[in-house]
This record gives structure tokens, sequence and C-alpha cells, in this order.
């Protein structure tokens, strides 16, 4: 996929949750988190006390375009002071931990942070440092875990992979995107008549040929062929090509019949 | 997130699709693809010539952990020679292409990639450079395109996120982990008896020390305090620690009572 000249447009549209990275340690990876939280949609950033401090350039050069969205990051010295005009807040933790909190997948946090923003309620999300995660004392602040269900051999999701998964989720969760639709552009699906038409005009050439000369076999043979065009999504102008071909073929093969026949006399 | 020191236990288990980064230009990225495979329980990894030559350093490091993935990924000079052997190739596309093809959401082609790998077939994802993507010769040995449902005034994945978001639906199409739970730990979300009881308690000690002594307001008191401690899910422990902070809290006024009666005696 590729990265983007310049930054982009990125107008906040209706009520989005906030991302809250706390204690980040490399600006490398807040700019990686802007670009994560563009292409899911979400456009607010809380920065906790930062380790290297607060603007860096790098973070910019990383976030390929979501400079607005880090122009606009408001910095916080403490969580509790990021997420005070928050109605809910979720805690992202990786690991397992000893305490009684509602965990949430990803998915049903995202869900449940839809809900949320419908109803004009603002959530946020906390994301701990890289190596240590949130200590015991963020996450008593928040509503709820994340979890992300993961390979539990190998759970080790940089800052901004968890963001973009995330923010993935948040967008999903309000997509209606059909799993899987042929793209056709300008021409369509054949009908079952065009479909019917081809093939009748490619039985009618390949009886002339011979290839169907076995008659008992023909009608199994024929059937054949009809499983192999009925079974994907062939479309009007595939149709169109495939006449062509099939007369292109057989004409050349005619040709050569009585080029043969002339040979012969 | 936190990172992981030294190479993970990364044993593919069962039947799983191909990564094939196509012409990818940095090494980081292969490494961060790597990294983000893992995660998801994707475990081979094809590279179609590399921009700067392959094996790089800067790989590895960036893999944090995913070395045996690294270690064992093969190098192909072509895209027809890194899918020669399999039987179903995606090719991910992250903008419109003019041709006529399936295309699936991320959720759409993992639920196909695991039908796919559920019949003992080989299947494969290509991921184009970073710069350009795929071109157009590329796409048409694939049988199906994937385009993530993502912001589209902002889509702009670095090729690892794009590689994270798939290897996240790949494991999470076969995940079964509820969307949200309680995490109880050793005790238990208490039963409506246990609540009963810590309700009647608190009551008993409302009414003693005068908070319910406007009698025609108390049902309604009464009830309200029981809709906020029924809406959640309330443990075992935490009612215990409830029983114990009315009575000490009962225990100091009633303390307090008897001293100021002394005093006035």
């Amino acid at each position: 996929m590729t990265g983007r000249d310049g930054g982009a447009e990125l107008t906040p549209t209706g009520n989005s949750p906030v991302v809250i990275l706390v204690r980040p340690q490399l600006a490398e990876n807040i700019g990686a988190a802007a670009r994560a939280m563009a292409n899911g949609g979400l456009f607010h950033l809380r920065l906790v006390a930062p380790r290297d401090g607060w603007p860096q350039a790098k973070a910019w050069r990383m976030s390929s375009g979501a400079d607005r969205l880090l122009d606009a990051a408001t910095l916080h010295s403490s969580v509790a002071d990021a997420i005070a005009d928050l109605h809910h807040v979720y805690a992202t933790c990786p690991r397992p931990r000893h305490i009684i909190k509602p965990i949430l997948t990803a998915r049903g946090a995202a869900a449940e942070l839809r809900a949320v923003c419908a109803r004009e309620l603002r959530a946020g999300v906390l994301f701990g440092p890289e190596r240590a995660g949130l200590d015991n004392d963020d996450m008593a602040q928040a509503d709820a875990l994340v979890r992300f269900p993961l390979n539990p051999a190998f759970m080790s999701l940089n800052l901004a992979q968890a963001v973009m998964v995330l923010a993935y989720e948040w967008w999903t969760a309000a997509e209606e995107t059909l799993p899987r639709v042929l793209m056709t552009n300008e021409t369509k699906v054949a009908t079952k008549g065009e479909l019917d038409n081809f093939l009748a005009h490619l039985t009618d050439e390949l009886d002339a040929c011979g290839f169907l000369r076995n008659l008992p076999k023909r009608p199994g043979m024929v059937r054949n062929i009809r499983h192999l065009f009925e079974r994907g999504e062939v479309t009007s102008q595939e149709l169109r090509t495939l006449h062509g071909i099939v007369t292109e073929l057989a004409h050349g093969r005619r040709q050569l019949g009585r080029l043969e026949e002339s040979e012969q006399t």
C-alpha cells in the first residue's frame, strides 16, 4: 500500500473516540499511530507524558500526511487529566492481569464505542508505553479492558499496529461493503441467455471440427463445458471476447482445411 | 503493546496462507510485516525481487522475534515463480482499478482463505511495493482482489500495517473469544441473593443513621440504590468489601455519637 505526499484533508465527521497514548517512548510510533488512526477514521489524539517530549519532528515524518491529527494532538501530564472530560474509557491490555474488569475483543470494543459515540458521549482508548504497557493504576481508571485476539504464541504488537487494529475495527463496525463482489466496471455480469448463446456457438464449432464426434459421450462433454462457464460470473464483454476467439480459431482451421483440399487437387 | 526479546517459537499449525511481498522496497517493512504475520498466525513468507536484495539484517531487527519466519522466507524472481505451487491467489489493491475481477473485503478474504485452507489447497496473498502497489500484470495472476474498507479520505496503509490487518482478520476468522466478558479471576459474579444481603445491610445502616428518614421518599430511594448496584456485574469479593465499608463507616459514626453523648453528660 502506498504512502501519500502532503497533508490530507482530515475533517472529523461525527463523534469519534479519542486515542490516548500513555507515556509513549518513540516519536516515530506516535506518528505511525496517527497514520493508522487516519486510515480508520479516528481523529482525536492525546499524549500523556511522551518520554522524549513533544512536539517532535520525527512524528510528523512518520505520519504519512496525517499532519492535522498531530497538529491538533493535546499534551497531558497524567491519565486522569487526559480522560477528565470523557464518559467512557477503554484500556488496551495485551496480557492477562489479575483484576476484576470487563474485557473486550477489539471487535467488541469497536461495537461498544460506536454505541457510546452514537449517544453523544465522549469515549477514549488508552494505549500503554511500548515496552511495559499500561500500569495497574492506568487500568483502574478504565471502564473496561480491550485485548485483541491474536496468536498467543506471539503476542507482540507494535504500538502503531495496535492502534491500527483498533482503528480498523472502528471503521469496519460502520462499514457495509459486501465481503465479495465482482467488479465489472462498464460491463455487466452476463445473463444466462447470453451464456447459452455463446455455448451454442461453441458447440456448433466443436461439432464442425469433430471435437464432439464421439456421439455417446457428446452430451456429457457438452455438459462439462457448460459447468466450466457457469461456475463463475462471466461478463457480457468477456462473452464477446470468447465469441471472437471461437470464430477466429474455427476460421483458421477452415482456411487450413481449404488449403489442404486445394493441395490435394 | 510490548516487543519481545529473542526468537519466539513459531511453529506453523495447520494449513495457512503464504504472504508474498512483491518487490518490497524497505527491509524494515519486510521485518515489520513478519512481526505482523506472527501475531496473526501466518508463517509462510515469500519475497519477489526485494529492491535492496536479501537477506538484510534490518529486517531481522524489525521483526521483534519473528526470526524463524524470516529465516524460512524464500526468494523469487517473479510473481509467477512465487505462486506456481499455489491454488488460490489474492492480490491486495488499495485503489480501484479498471479491471474485471472479484473484489473482497479483508474479512471476506479471511473467510475465503479459511475455507480454501480447510480444503488443503494452498493459498497466497500478494502485497505490492510500498509506493506504487501491485501492477496490472501482477493482479491478472490473482483469483480476486482484496481491498480493505478504510477511510477513503485517507487510504494510506504502511506495508506492514496492511499485512497486520490481513493477519488479524485471518486469526479472528477462527476466533471464538466472546466480545465482552467480565474477568473475575478467583472470585465470581455475585448471586442476586448475595446482592440482596448486602442491600439489606446497607439499608439497615442508612435507616439507623437517618439517611432514609424521609419516609414517603424512602421506597424510591431504596430502589434507586438497588438500581445502581444491579446495573453491573458485582462480584462476591466486591460485595464483601462493600459490607466492610458500610460496617466501618457506620462504626465510626456510632463511636462519634457515643463520644458526643459522653461530652454532653
